[in-house]
């Protein structure tokens, strides 16, 4: 027997005997054996003491790679399912899994691990380190974990998947399986940190059992768990969900309905200000605002082929008897091509441009619904614009710069332009008609240039039905989310038939823009609470000024007529009539970003002015009632900001 | 044999054999005689040869009695088919009703009657009523008119549910069932008008084929009926369908949706800015305005009871998987309770009081809707304030004052109060709790007397759950119609378990109070269109200003510099480019109730002036542009009243 071992660079290690993926790394060097934590065989993951007795493709994971990073977290996942098991026999677990940036581990009691035991299992894994306890890799007979895993449904479901012989892992009397690679010993783990416990379903479905899941994260130095601590503290201070149950924005409560939110007050007050601004920018750049029904007949969903491609993603319909089959809208298109051509159109109107906060539904799974991100209803800031193949350079760089005035007035600065074409090499993927993709490509070009923009080509990511341009920005959570769009459509006009007089008297079929300017509102708020970290500017503060009368018998008088001229101005205040200390209520006013906080006490009173206290500052300052006012409208007429 | 008959006044008049209705009003005196149409015995209506034989209650019905007026309606309806069937022996009929201002009859045949066939029936009716044909009243089998209706399935249907013998009437060969009573001779018809055709389907089902209905009406006097035809005539003036199509405000297409109306831009701006008013109106009155979803888990509704009271009139669920079933709302009631579970509430921070623009979805069988105004979707101007039982009297007179302010800025002076109290013989049909019932009633009634309003008490008119006042209009077609209502609420607290913490640190429930200011949009808008015949005041006019170039190539330029400007100013106006007359283009607008029309010619462009032709004057002002925009401010500002 002879075979060759080649490794990464490219070099080729001949061996006659087999060798374990461990032996390789010691005949190269002292340093690799000591850091190696698994092997990449042919692309695949495998422990360290697999055999090696054929040609393959090596490299060695050591403790500086990604994957090897992922060999270590499933060790400690794998160390912290036999501690659990160890302390509570009866448990049941579920899938250990490992993430891009931690593991969880899945387990089931009758009474749910909670959070405040994550410190002691935290200690009995150091200890388990620390002794420095042997992981052993044994390959066990399918039947043989069967009867180890009898009383646990999870496990058994899982275990059915595999082969008749399984790959095993065991620590002391637990043994597990699913792992590609684990740690050969419990000492080799460095660096973890237990961090939440969350129920979730198992398998996703609600239809399932709730287990409690236990995340956590480990990594080989301690820099690297630092960096990622602090990296998860600011999400968590940016996470919208926390700043929208802090600042009492909103709630979803899956009782009464999955990924259905409800907008208390203050979050309310948010978003009517958004959606009358962006009526308003939109019916003076020249769109018909309208309201359109939520519901339609499935007829045009089918029409339209929304109902063949997308049905998953839509609700079930409902029959409304007599033959009448009513659909949730997924997407207001149809509707807008309703009022389009519920009138002869002339080639004089174009553009038409139809615009509506357009209510709409679409199906998502319950696991993978999120605050306001990701919901089942949703309002979208929509439009659509009908033109002639010719106009469509200039209403697409008309529609780019209302979305840029938009950016510029909420302080969007972070995001990125993408602009997808056709697959040159696959035309006949997409919707026939040569000239109008080609000259519409080099439209959409030409008006970025024009306009001075950076932006990204994407060959091939173009929808079926034509090229478009989508602006990316960045969620708390780090996903990528495009905000706006500007989407080009040759197919709907031609499916519903759509036309216009051209100055020929002839008939002649509109080119459709499907445009999203702020998105809809749950996304953009979701967005705009992480990007302010709940400090709305003061147009869009719910509370523009919190008053705090010093003392309540002796000042509550001159709060109600400060709180009652800026009321009437228009503006948005309240008193903190609580009984509470003043130096809480300063403070309180802070947590909930209020951008001034009034303090009104004698000399206020006297003098008739208020003491200011702009938020996130050390200022003070006396001001009249009248400079205020006009600082708040100034703020307000400049969306807050200094250019 | 001797029998009394008993007539109206008390008297009686003996017989010993049988006499007929008409012996019995000769009896009595000969113009009776002359203008009896029909009996009514014992409260039946029965024709003239009725024979009576034994003790009865009998009144002589003329030409002066509502009642006699059906007579002729019907006999008219009965000669009207009579001539259908004769013109068209293929011709199918349904039912011949008469209705509270006329009659209809229903007719089937492969090429539906029209409406330009109504003058030659008139005719062919004029020379029935001419030649004075015998109507003959005569008892049939069963078996012997199945016969004759043998080839028509709707009279076969009809015919299924009367007795073996049937009371028939008889014109010539024609003959027809299901009269209570008719004339005996068509030279009895006086006055009639055929006045429209429909298609209606079969029993109100749209599953049933759809049949052609002939619209007429009838009087004894040619006054009666002259008055009854401008009636009509001024109806469909201020119908708001017809008007909704000509100003183009909204449209409904049963194809993609029956009962769903498109808001048409300029529908869509008078809507938008109602709804603006109402939610700043209500802000300003401390509610806190919040956005919920359309959508709630089926188990809700059946906590609330509408599940089991209501779900004829709701759409049906949506199964999601996983267990989950969801309802479109017909109410917004549990949406804002869950909001105020979600917090715990203090006494303190009563009352409590929440508002949205929340979308409600309602079903209702096809035929019954109409327009705006009966629809499958609408958008409820609705609020909940949730109240100590001491604080009722405030906060209903605090909400009545609201109402009044806004029907004042509306101009809606038509209207009454209805204020409906529990049965006080059948307290126990009601929620249980008779301090509740007492207290709040009282403080209902002396909220009215306060305000010094005059109102209908409604004993047994209360819901089950509370007391209400509902404020009542009336549409063109002459419906009543609920626009406003304050109604308290016992039930739902209890049923969901609301609470507040009172001043003693106890658990307390809170009333509930459902209110709708202007009701839904829908309705409303439905509403205002007719009371305003369509010429929207200046604020709520969709065009404010219609600009008139004299000469669209001399005073294009101007017309545009005026438009922008106005424009700017947040004013909505339009310039007629079309290739039109001028004089066209004036009517046009005028058509149109724009509320100012601006004509633009040599003598404003070089003055720089506007001639403003303002809606239904013949007045022609010429004024500068600052005038003209200082008057539109006034106009706004003031919701274009005088006081």
């Amino acid at each position: 027997m002879s075979f060759a071992l080649t490794l990464p660079d490219g070099s080729k290690k001949e061996f006659d005997v087999a060798v374990s993926v461990a032996d390789l790394a010691s005949s190269i060097s002292t340093s690799l054996a000591k850091n190696a934590v698994a092997g990449k065989v042919d692309g695949e993951i495998k422990p360290l003491d697999f055999q090696l007795d054929a040609d393959h493709e090596v490299a060695i994971l050591t403790n500086k790679d990604a994957e090897g990073l992922s060999v270590l977290r499933a060790t400690v996942a794998f160390v912290l399912e036999a501690l659990v098991k160890d302390k509570y026999p009866e448990i049941k677990l579920g899938q250990a899994e490992v993430s891009e940036d931690g593991f969880f581990i899945e387990t089931d009691k009758e009474d749910q691990i909670k959070v405040t035991e994550l410190p002691d299992l935290e200690k009995a894994l150091q200890k388990a380190i620390k002794n420095g306890e042997a992981i052993e890799h044994v390959q066990v007979a399918k039947s043989e974990l069967a009867e180890a895993f009898k009383d646990d449904p999870y496990k058994s479901e899982l275990l059915a998947k595999e082969g008749d012989v399984v790959d095993a892992y065991k620590l002391g009397d637990f043994v597990d399986f699913g792992f590609s690679a684990l740690l050969p010993n419990t000492g080799k783990i460095k660096k973890f940190k237990l961090l939440s416990v969350a129920g979730a379903y198992w398998k996703g479905k609600s239809s399932n059992p709730m287990l409690q899941r236990i995340f956590g994260t480990a990594f080989f130095k301690e820099a690297d768990l630092e960096a990622d601590l602090k990296r998860r503290a600011e999400i968590k201070e940016r996470d919208h969900r926390t700043i929208g149950r802090d600042l009492d924005l909103f709630f979803v409560d899956p009782k009464v309905g999955a990924g259905l939110p409800y907008w208390m007050p203050k979050g309310a007050t948010i978003r009517r200000i958004i959606e009358r601004y962006i009526v308003d920018k939109e019916v003076a750049a020249g769109y018909q605002h309208v309201y359109t029904p939520v519901l339609m007949n499935l007829d045009a969903y089918k029409t339209s082929g929304h109902w063949d491609h997308y049905r998953e993603d839509m609700f079930p319909p409902m029959d409304m008897g007599e033959g009448e089959m009513l659909e949730l809208r997924p997407m207001n298109c149809p509707s807008h091509i309703q009022i389009y051509k519920h009138h002869i159109r002339s080639y004089r109107e174009l553009p038409i441009r139809i615009a509506e906060l357009g209510m709409m539904h679409r199906y998502e799974k319950s696991g993978a619904l999120s605050g306001l991100q990701r919901v089942r209803e949703m309002t979208l800031n929509d439009g659509h614009t009908f033109v002639a193949l010719d106009q469509v350079q200039e209403e697409f760089a008309r529609t780019l710069q209302i979305i840029m005035d938009v950016y510029h007035d909420f302080d969007i600065n972070d995001y990125y332009f993408r602009l997808s074409y056709r697959d040159p090499k696959n035309t006949d993927k997409y919707f026939a008609n040569d000239e109008m993709w080609e000259r519409s490509q080099s439209m959409l070009k030409a008006a970025m240039d024009d306009m001075g923009l950076d932006y990204v080509e994407a060959e091939g990511e173009a929808a079926f039905y034509g090229p478009k341009l989508d602006i990316q920005t960045k969620t708390a959570l780090g996903n990528d989310e495009t905000m706006s769009t500007i989407q080009l459509d040759f197919m709907l006009p031609e499916r519903f038939e759509l036309s216009y007089i051209g100055a020929d008297g002839e008939e002649h079929r509109p080119v459709m823009i499907h445009r999203g300017i702020v998105g809809t509102m749950e996304r953009f708020i979701a967005y705009l609470t992480e990007i302010y970290k709940g400090a709305f500017p003061t147009w869009l503060a719910p509370v523009q000024a919190e008053i705090i009368p010093v003392n309540l018998d002796a000042h509550s008088d001159y709060a109600k007529k400060v709180r009652d001229e800026l009321v009437a101005k228009g503006f948005r205040a309240e008193i903190d009539f609580r009984n509470e200390k003043l130096g809480y209520k300063i403070r309180e006013s802070q947590t909930q970003k209020v951008p001034y906080t009034l303090v009104l006490g004698d000399d206020e009173m006297n003098a008739g002015t208020v003491n200011v206290r702009p938020y996130g500052t050390e200022e003070q300052n006396s001001e009249s009632l009248a400079e205020f006012m006009d600082k708040l409208s100034k703020d307000v007429a400049s969306y807050s900001r200094e250019d």
